[in-house]
């Protein structure tokens, strides 16, 4: 099976994305949903929730697990990476993003906009500055000065979203307070750094005008899955192809069910409540 | 000691007045940062978490435990309350609110406005019930119809509160379009039922009106625990008298002491991070 962890609803929206893209084979996918949000936690507390979820979805079958949350991602993926070495295969959001990135990209001049947590984890950067080694090559873009990143944290965005005040002019306003500083620095290419983000995307696309290009970074995940599975037959022959899907979350199942659904856009039916312990 | 327990940081202001009120005791607190909010979770994951703390307290060697967080009062209370009988005291903060509510109210018009699962617990409409019957009898209010409570929900005041936004136009624009039912409502007392807001209590102020009392649950609380001391020697005569204070926390040390001296007011010594694990 393919594991999906998520630290709560987001991760849902690069569920569906993956179900478009390749159905035919298992998923099983947990949602943190009792300890959701994670982006304004310690990066300490996101290692513990992260490792402790996707222990759960190796435990449960999964031979490859998608961390769809770029906090989790940011803080927690380089730990689990090397905590589990070659033997279980753990991939984020974070290099797909930042590849995509650097192609669309014309002169470098990149924003990422995304939780606290993940703006502080500096892990942005520090893929910006070794991707850009293998990316940012062609002879046109490399007249051109290095990459560089403004990020930006937005920590009312997710509350706003999940609240379905999107369309308000309250949320108007404070993503326009957001994308000020982005807007000034005139970046070229934004990076929505939250799974929550792309339900703002048309907000996100027209405040920054025509020159700025958004990267969606759970559909970027996606898609970079389809082409890490071509590149790695020897994972993807481990996968079992039966169409199954099955959720867990942490919370109660009713609750989960509810907004869950809308995010992935179709009915559940295996969902199970499940108890991670914290043992940090 | 006394033991206080909060979801997150809004129970240090609960604390604050206690050590303004009570400075003689020796106070053990325990804030729940790693899973906080809990205003949008299951019932179920509520009485599960505030158990938790509440067990991690007396543990501890406290002799009461004061709920500080309007959220696990009315979620969870009354369970833990039936579990430990009469030999664990624990106290919430929904009794002191309503019960202040009733003795400010004239027209018995009450307005409650709180995190989403307070509001959906209907558990501040059942005290109000009950005691309406003990509060509402002096002659000219006898003479009113019957306290009703309008009860709203408001889930994106206290991440407004924590990003520290709360003079910023958005913060008053979505706190107006909150407060519009209750202003239609034309109560004359306001319940704030979560322990975040009394941080906004100007603005509440201001945008009911005179005519409108503004009820602080926490505040209140820390009042009501007061009369309870003299009203309960058996109890007092348990709790020692050393002027110690002790911290806990579910997240990070630096990550809790940061924010949570804001909210305190003054420096904490003994802080430490605790692990509660979650076995519903």
């Amino acid at each position: 099976m393919i594991g999906v962890f998520d630290s709560g609803f987001g991760g849902l929206t690069v569920l569906k994305e993956l179900l478009k893209l390749l159905p035919e084979y298992d998923y099983i996918f947990l949602g943190d949903q009792a300890r959701t949000p994670y982006g304004n936690r310690s990066q300490e507390a996101i290692i513990t929730f992260t490792e402790e979820g996707v222990n759960f979805l190796f435990e449960k079958g999964a031979k490859i697990v998608l961390i769809a949350c770029n906090t989790a991602s940011a803080d927690a993926l380089r730990a689990l990476q090397a905590k589990y070495g070659a033997t279980k295969k753990v991939l984020g959001t974070i290099i797909p993003a930042v590849e995509q990135a650097l192609q669309k990209s014309r002169y470098g001049r990149i924003g990422l906009i995304g939780t606290r947590s993940t703006v502080q984890s500096g892990n942005y950067e520090k893929e910006l500055e070794k991707l850009s080694a293998i990316h940012w090559q062609s002879q046109e873009k490399k007249a051109q000065k290095k990459p560089t990143l403004i990020a930006v944290p937005a920590p009312l965005l997710v509350p706003l979203i999940e609240e379905g005040w999107l369309r308000r002019p309250e949320a108007r306003m404070i993503l326009k307070k957001y994308l000020m500083p982005l807007k000034h620095a005139n970046i070229d290419t934004l990076i929505l750094g939250c799974t929550h983000f792309p339900l703002l995307e048309k907000e996100f696309a027209r405040k920054m005008g025509k020159n700025c290009r958004i990267i969606n970074s759970g559909k970027v995940q996606a898609e970079a899955f389809v082409n890490y599975l071509e590149r790695h037959p020897e994972i993807e022959k481990t996968l079992s192809h039966e169409g199954k899907r099955e959720f867990f979350t942490t919370d109660s199942v009713a609750h989960f069910q509810n907004l869950g659904e809308k995010f992935l856009g179709q009915k559940m039916k295996t969902v199970a409540q499940v108890s991670l312990s914290s043992t940090s």
